[in-house]
């Protein structure tokens, strides 16, 4: 069996990071070799994207093709080969978070799809889907220029039409942490049995 | 009259700078209104990549998003509000060196252009043509990652490719700065009469 990948995706609040380390441990307790990943990563170019988005809003086009960057760095170093030695990746976040954000910021989405051609496609893509008012509630503090209410509304709607589109799985993540953790269980079983029929 | 945009492209050593120099001071003579800009700009991009490039070799598809998010800064800040105002905008530099450079490291031409389609074609691009070993000479300091002889081989090979495909005026940059200067300002003469007339 070669590499999985594995990518988490979601608005702020909707729990991507608290359920990407739950998915990842179950999956090292079924004995599977797993990297757990996320972005923006810890690298030069995430490193600057965290600092400069600190200052102040971005052009959404500059800060589309900066995320990219730090992405291709993140597969280049960290996905491409856990991929090749057949690791399950799980990246808490992924490029529909680009999508979705720099795309509710007026990017142009086909656009921010083209700038990330070079990123390998998840075998599965789970969107947590949460309202925006129950995700601003759930962060203990406002961070960055994220947090704005109708702007998370559009972030959610590119995320749930993509979902759609792409066949990405939609969990409601207004359940308890648990629930939400055995959805995404569910999910991923129904993937590895899929791949392992080949 | 609208704003003009004329790039000028070519390999490191092939005198962009100088011409750019030369031709900006020129059309000012003439009475237009001119910005003499380039890339990488002096914006926080710009310095990331400078710096980044100086501790050695990156990531081909990296360094074109980075080098496209300078450059969608500097369309933003620069380029754009100079046409609006119906100025000359000369740069030194511009996505063709993406192209030409990041295409001679591995990149996808094609994926070069597309990430870089936010920004505006330019009415005139000049390619100034140089052997390599030519412009190595004229070099006073070897730089960068950038300068050895076969990889400026590729970038000349692309450059020349694209002003065959694009219709761009390829210039003989052997020769001395004052002839070279003669043959832009004929190409630059010839665009001002063509856009005049409609």
């Amino acid at each position: 069996m070669k590499g999985i990948l594995i990518a988490l995706e979601g608005i702020d609040g909707a729990g991507n990071t608290t359920q990407a380390k739950l998915l990842s441990s179950w999956l090292k307790r079924k004995g599977f070799k797993v990297i757990l990943t996320k972005e923006p990563t810890r690298g030069w170019v995430g490193k600057l994207i965290r600092r400069r988005l600190k200052e102040g809003r971005v052009d959404a086009n500059i800060e589309a093709l900066l995320f990219a960057a730090d992405r291709a760095e993140h597969v280049a170093k960290v996905i491409a080969p856990s991929l090749r030695e057949g690791a399950i990746v799980v990246t808490d976040r992924y490029f529909e978070s680009s999508i979705a954000y720099q795309g509710a910021q007026g990017a142009e989405v086909e656009w921010i799809e083209a700038i990330n051609s070079f990123a390998p496609k998840p075998a599965l893509t789970v969107v947590l889907d949460l309202e925006p008012r129950l995700a601003l509630s759930r962060k203990h503090e406002r961070r960055e220029v994220f947090e704005e209410e109708s702007f998370l509304e559009k972030v959610r709607e590119i995320l749930r039409r993509r979902a759609l589109e792409k066949g990405y799985v939609l969990v409601d993540a207004s359940k308890s942490v648990k629930e939400v953790h055995v959805e995404v269980r569910k999910a991923v079983r129904h993937i590895l049995k899929k791949l392992q029929s080949f």
